[in-house]
This record gives C-alpha cells, sequence and structure tokens, in this order.
C-alpha cells in the first residue's frame, strides 16, 4: 500500500464524493449537460493558470536540485498544457478571449488556493498532498471511465477529455507522481504527520468534488434563464 | 475621496452584492434564520483563524518597523477577538469543541486564502485591499444596520452582533485601515495598479458575498432535513 | 538527549566554533575591545528586526491555534526586547538615529536572510532549528560566561549583557524553546530528515560564528583609520 | 534614462564597488590566482541553484500568464546554464562531487538569500531589482574586460568567462532583462517607491562586491596553507 492508497482509504468518503461525483458519472454515461461541461472547461484553464503557480512554488521550495529539475519540468507541462487546453475549448466554441475574460468561480478559488496556502504554509510534501487529488485523480477517473482505453469509447461526445486522461501519458504522469509522493514520504512522514496529511487530502478532495459540483450547478442555474 | 472610496466606486456592483446581500438584510431586519446565523458564526470562528494568518504574514512582510508593530497589534487583536468570538457562540449554543471540529466550508477556503496568496504572490498593499472588504466593510454593514447606534436596537435578536461593528471600538478600527491604506498607495500605487487593485477588491468582495450566500444556504438545506 | 543535544551533537566542530568564538571569550574576559561590542551592539538591533520577522513568518505557517499563539507571544516579546536594546545601546553612546542609520554588514544578512528563507522554503521545524543557535545559543554562553550567575560578575565591562542572558528569565525562554523544538520533531522528524535538519543547524552556527566574527574583525580594521 | 541606468545612477559608489572591483581588474588583467578564481566558480555554482529558486519564486508570484511563461523560460535557462558550468568547472579540474560538496560561503548566503527574502517579502519589481546586479550586471563586467569582443581575448587566461558574458546570446539576456524591469516599474512604480528600490539595489551591488571579495580572500588565505 503507497501512501496515495493508505490517503484515500484514510479519506474514503471524501475521495468518493469527488471520483464518484454525478458530474462524474454523466459525463462517463455522455448525458452531463454541454453547459456544464463548458463551465468546467472554462473554470479548468483558470485553475490550470494557478496549478503552474502551485509547481513553481514546488520548485522554489526545493532543495535538491532533482526536486527542482523536476518541478521545473511540472511547471513546463502545465504551460503546454494551456495550450491544448486552448484547442479543446475551441472545439466546443469557446475562444480564448472569453476564457481569460471569465471570472474565477468560488469552487476555482477554493481549490487552487488552497493548495498554494498548503504548499505555502508547509513543506514540499503537504503540497503534493493537496495536489495528489487532482494529479493522480483525474488518472483514477479516466481509467474508471474508459476501462477498456479510449478507444473503445466510440463516437462518446467527451471522448478527448476522457482519453485524455485515460490515455498511457497521463497514467504515466500519475505513476510518476505516485512514487514521488512515497519518495517525499520516506524522507518526511511520521505517523503523527499522516493524521494531518489525510486531513489535507480530505479537504482537498472535497473541495475537488466541489469543483464538479460547480460544473452541474451552472447547468441547472442556467435552464430558467433561457 | 480616500483610495478605500475609488475602490468601491470602481467595483460598485461587487461591492452592493456583499454589503447588500440578503442575509445582511435579513440580519438587520432580525428576520435571519438561527440556524444561518449559526453556520456563520462558526465559520467566522474558522475564518478569524486564517485572518490572524494574514496578519502575520503582514507583519513577516513589513520593511519598515512600525508596519511591523502595527500588524503585530492587529494580529494580537484578532487572538484576543477569537476569545469574545468563543463567548458569543456560547451564547447561541455553540460549545468550543463544536466549533473547532467543524469542517471549514468552501466559501470559508475561498476567500481566506485567497487573502492569503494576494499577499504571499503580491506585496503589503496587495494583501490590504484583499483584506479591506472584510475590515472595512463590516464597520459600514455595522453602521448601515444600526444608523441610530447600538442602543435603539432594543431586544433585537442579533443586537450583540450589530452592535460590536457599529461600536465606536470597531468604527475607529476600521478608520486606521482605511488610513493605512491610504498610506500604502501613496508609497506603492500607480494609476496601472489601481487597476489591478480593483479587480483583486470586486473578487475579495464577491467572496465576501458567497460567505454570506453560505450562511443562508445552510438553513435552506438544513430545513428538508429535520 | 532532547533534539538540541542531537544537532549539537552531530555539528560540535560547528557549534564550537559558535559558543567558543574568540569575541565570546574576549567578552567573558573583559577584554573585548568597546569597537567590536558596539558594531556587534548595532548590527545585533538590525539582527532583532529580521528574527521579528520570523516569528511573524513561524505565526503564519502556524497550523495549530496554540502554535501561532505562542508564535505571536515570541513576536511580541522580541518588538518589547527592541526598546531594551535601544537603551543598552544608548548606555554605550549609541544612538537610535546612529543605530537605524547603520547598513546591515553581510554576516547580518547571510544569518537573518539564511534563517528567513529556511522558513519560508521549509516548515516550521526547519525554521525552529535554524532558529536555535541564536535562541537557545545565547543562553549556553550567558551560562557559559556567568556560571555562578550575574551577581558575581563585580564591575564586568560587560556585565549588562552577560546578565541578560545568563539570567532566569532568559534561561526560561531558552528551556521553552527546546521543549518546543522536541515537540516539533515528535511531530514531524524522521531519522532521514534528521541529517537535513543537522546540515542546517551546522550552516546557522557558522553563520553565527560569521556574525561574531564580524564584531572582531571590525575592532581591527578601525585601528589603523584612527 | 531606463529604471536600470536611474538605480545605477542613485548608487553609483554601491555600483563601482561591484563592477570596478580588484577581483573583477584582476580577472580582466589575467592576473588573478587560479586559487580565487577556483573558489569563485564554486561557490558560483552554489549561487546558481539558489538563483534557480529566485526565478521559480517570480514564476510563482506572476499575475500574467506572459510573466509566468517570462520566468519560466528563465528558470529553464539557468537549469541549463547549470550543466554548462559543470564543465568549465571540469576545465578548472574541479569534480561535479567536489562542487556540490562544497559548503556555501557566507557571502554567497548572504546576497542569494537577499535576493530570494526580497522577492519574498516584496513583489516581482522588489525581486528583479535585486536580481539585476547580478543578470544586467555581468553583461556590463564582460562588456568592460572585452570591449573588442571575446574574439580579441588571444590566449587569456579567463578567456571563457569574460567570452560567455561578453557575447552576443548573454548582452541580449540582459537588454531583454532592462527592459522587463522598465514594465514592471511602469506598472508598480511610483517615485517614492524608487528611493525603496534603489537602497534595495545598493544593498544588492554590495552583496556582490563581498562576493568577489570572497574569491580574492580565499586566494590570500590559502597561501600560508601551502
Amino acid at each position: 500500500m503507497d501512501i496515495f492508497d493508505r490517503l484515500k482509504a484514510a479519506r474514503a468518503a471524501d475521495w468518493t464524493s469527488y471520483v464518484d461525483h454525478d458530474f462524474v458519472r454523466q459525463l462517463g454515461a455522455g448525458t452531463l449537460p454541454e453547459a456544464a461541461f463548458r463551465t468546467y472547461l472554462v473554470q479548468d484553464y483558470l485553475f490550470l493558470i494557478q496549478f503552474a503557480r502551485a509547481y513553481a512554488l514546488a520548485t522554489y521550495k526545493s532543495r535538491l536540485l532533482d526536486d527542482m529539475r523536476a518541478a521545473q519540468a511540472g511547471l513546463a507541462a502545465i504551460l503546454n498544457e494551456m495550450e491544448l487546453h486552448v484547442r479543446l475549448c475551441a472545439r466546443w466554441g469557446l475562444s480564448p478571449a472569453e476564457i481569460e475574460a471569465a471570472p474565477e468561480h468560488q469552487a476555482t478559488v477554493a481549490y487552487t488556493r488552497f493548495v498554494l496556502d498548503c504548499g505555502a504554509a508547509g513543506d514540499l510534501l503537504d503540497l503534493h498532498v493537496a495536489l495528489a487529488p487532482c494529479v493522480i485523480g483525474y488518472a483514477e477517473i479516466g481509467r474508471n471511465l474508459a476501462p477498456k482505453g479510449a478507444g473503445a469509447l466510440g463516437d462518446h461526445p467527451y471522448r478527448d477529455w476522457i482519453g485524455e486522461y485515460a490515455g498511457e501519458i497521463y497514467q504515466d504522469i500519475a505513476i510518476k507522481a505516485r512514487r514521488h509522493l512515497d519518495d517525499l514520504a520516506a524522507r518526511a512522514m511520521t505517523e503523527r504527520r499522516f493524521v494531518e496529511l489525510a486531513a489535507l487530502f480530505g479537504q482537498a478532495s472535497r473541495l475537488e468534488a466541489d469543483f464538479w459540483q460547480m460544473g452541474l450547478a451552472s447547468a441547472e442555474t442556467r435552464l430558467p434563464l433561457r
């Protein structure tokens, strides 16, 4: 049982509220309203900006050159991913101008600033535990939604998104992130600290669940407006 | 027109959504459901912990000894205020154990970590602009709800709360905070920067409005459960 | 053997270079040139400003309210101590204006910013280990220089200074700091991390030794100028 | 007159103490003792590690995506430069193991942690002003030492080093850094703040001068050991 599995087991209800959220289920079933997905996509772009800052923070907080190089690679990857994200948005009719002009939703602020604050107030292990629901959780969600691979998704409306996270490249990123978490824990985790880390992990998972909820809620609140 | 009035004018809609929020109106009218107020009280306690951290951050970021002493006094005041808060909670039947065991709501996380991140990423002026809706806004709300002073409130159910913020001591704190903002702006604010600060002020005001909304929503969602 | 004694044992040479430095010996023997002591006093004032910032950083980084209160008390104590320091300087003919106009010496910058960076990049344990040579070391030096108490110092020229750190109040501060270090270590220290903390402790001790050296060197370099 | 020239003019003596330091003159004349240069090279490697952290901090503190990308490119460049640096060291008979095992000198700690603390406590403009003596100053030194280009240096013993900083690639980096400083100042610099920034620039320049001095001093103190 690696540290990530221990964290999940310690906060099983929080974890399930996130990875089994209705947004995820509807996404998997292809029944998620387009409005919900588009709200999510826009906010996820704003999320990635803060996420890049979190990797910059990890680089700044690194004491070993290897940790620094790894964090910098993560940062560069996110900045690249944002260009891909712009293309994904374009396919859903969202222009870059529209995305960047969007105000950050409370749910976006809550999770991103929570992660950044965990990192600013704590150490590298705190930061990476707070990032884990996102970095490693998306791989679990991708695999759950496409257990036979993205190829089997046919003309699923959210095929691109699911395919990205179910795909080998992203799965590999998540495997490395789990190993990195184990390394950090081997260096700096006591059993007393595990309790604190699990609390932090649970809170991050709930904030991720709230992020999905924001997507669903936007679809509901938009209906009466039309 | 001091810097605070300029910020309010630049973000009038955001500001109004906060100081004229239904929660505030119902609080003033004495019709606010107790459940809403109690949810607010508990979250406000958790809020104060992060708020104290924000003043500690301001102390750390100070270059001048006078700024440092002022921020430290603010920090000490908040840590004292928390003891008063515990007493206020007790009057509403909330024990310290109950308060501290409460999980932070998304709205609490969003506003507090937003403020802390503004301070960590920016300078003292950014930090104090992000704090202003809270520090200075509560004085405006208190005065609005008790224009003739707390003495005229009779047996208003929320008399204690309104009295605290309408009272001279708190009004004076807000006046000093406005002056401090002017000092910081005189040192470090360009007109180009004002645009950024106004955006930050608007976002902080919306997050404060969301904080009231959390209180109201808790009363609504609790009803069917009973 | 508490964590502080373990750190000292692991970095015995670094520790000795600091607590047995010629500056300390000459201070104890009463033979330290006045110029050296005055340079030290001025830089120590500038040091305390950064030291206060370090306690503010500790407050900001605290997760538990008790840690926060303790760090805030430390911060308030330092800000008070600075007023005492101004009086001590006055006795040596140094005016507040003279002190505040003095440029920070390299040795002052090196140790203070090292401590602040340990705290910003690491966690509370890193920060307090980096502070330990100063907080706890001064108590050891005071006790070494006045083993029979300050009362036995007679008309020793540095009686005030030695008395302050040999005295019960400061000895008690150091005892509490040691216990706090043990608490933090019990929460967050693994054996692998001890190695990193010892390296950090050694570096901080050497930077403290350099701080004494700055005092001595200033007396030497001043001579030919006269 | 751009902001960099204004800073230099405001702190002319500090600036000259750095760019005209004896270490630089002897380096240019080819008379610098090898021991001094080697000490410098080793400490400069340790310096670059902290320097990379400073660019990571700049990335973390960026509000605009363009600032973030620029800082990330700077960070990636430094991490690459470190590999070049290892090769340069090898030419002087210094193995990577020897470099990494070297303890950081007080002068290295002082300048690097000062820069990092300016960035942590202040904003992006503070951070880049503190970095300027290094980033932009090295281009000025390179040009001064090789006014006719590195090609005219013949078999100068420090040809590689001078050529790197006199060369077009590095000169271009410095030009961009000056423009970036102007951009940041146009956003966030008032005249009152210029005074603070100039103080910070002066202190950084003196700490750079101390860094050269460390190199020279090491050659002197080593002599009796041989």
